[in-house]
């Protein structure tokens, strides 16, 4: 989707320690007219799947993830962070490895909320090493549901996370893929 | 809003505690098509205060928040929370005290998303004691901006929150406001 690739090359800021800062429209201010186009695009992709669910984890998935379910008319369910292994019998839980905090944290998502019946899309607003991603899956998994796919804001390609659960089978359809990012050259879409 | 109050009706439960459980439209699944009736309604409530922001608090802010946005076409900020106090002069920072997990941390939101030229509007899901909406209050008026007020999905209208923030003159707009709950009797609405 050219007009991701153009938000980031306008709007993002490349920092230290391979960080994409793209925080004036993703992640903490969110142009919302602008994730909307990014939602029809998502939309575009998968109206054919028969999509009754989009999942994604907070915060920063909450946005996007909504403004793709207004197009498919189907509730979003976003997975919650704990730190606690504490988890109650009514969750689905899974961890995931957080590279940017240095931490391992759980995700859950409530049982009720899905099941075998149905077919969801994952949507989030970064891939890179695919930790979080894995972990999506594997909730929907739990709950006998199908994941359709995935669609994802901004995916780090030189980052082994996309290819690696595409060789699994798994759709993954990113916005923008970024195939080379530094400080001094600036960024090389795929 | 009618409707706002009827959806609880039909799909929240009273825990003990004084909770009441609706995440299955509000917080955790998120019921799009609905969210997006009630941000049409704030739209309606504010829609000639030249509103330029929407202010929340993440997470379960962030879906009303983006919903109402896109009627004003104006971006959505969300404040971020943090445990720590170890925060960068680049943000604005308040402090909320929450009854619900006994503990208090910070939000901030970056000094270069808001300013003295903003007309914000505050939107979160719930407001009781008024310790989350106070806090986003101080940050607006920490950057310069004016806040025309705040829309509110859920207030409980027998705690203090909202009557102490509209004695101050804040205008606060609650799509539902219950003036008592319990598990034996259920909701009564104002």
């Amino acid at each position: 989707m050219r007009q991701m690739e153009e938000k980031i090359v306008s709007c993002g800021k490349i920092l230290a320690g391979d960080v994409l800062k793209v925080d004036n429209f993703l992640n903490h201010q969110i142009d919302v007219d602008f994730l909307a186009e990014a939602g029809r695009e998502f939309y575009r992709l998968y109206k054919d799947e028969g999509v009754t669910k989009v999942l994604t984890i907070e915060a920063s998935g909450i946005a996007i993830a909504c403004l793709t379910a207004e197009c498919f008319h189907v509730p979003v369910l976003f997975a919650k962070k704990s730190t606690t292994s504490n988890m109650s019998k009514n969750v689905y839980a899974s961890s995931v490895e957080s590279y940017t905090h240095g931490c391992t944290y759980t995700v859950t998502v409530a049982k009720e909320y899905l099941n075998e019946n149905d077919r969801v899309l994952i949507v989030d607003d970064f891939l890179a090493k695919g930790s979080a991603l894995t972990a999506l899956l594997d909730l929907v998994e739990q709950s006998g549901a199908v994941a359709v796919g995935c669609g994802i804001a901004i995916e780090k390609s030189y980052q082994e996370g996309g290819n690696s659960l595409r060789a699994k089978g798994v759709r993954v359809e990113s916005l923008a893929k970024i195939a080379a990012m530094s400080e001094k050259d600036g960024i090389r879409f795929c």
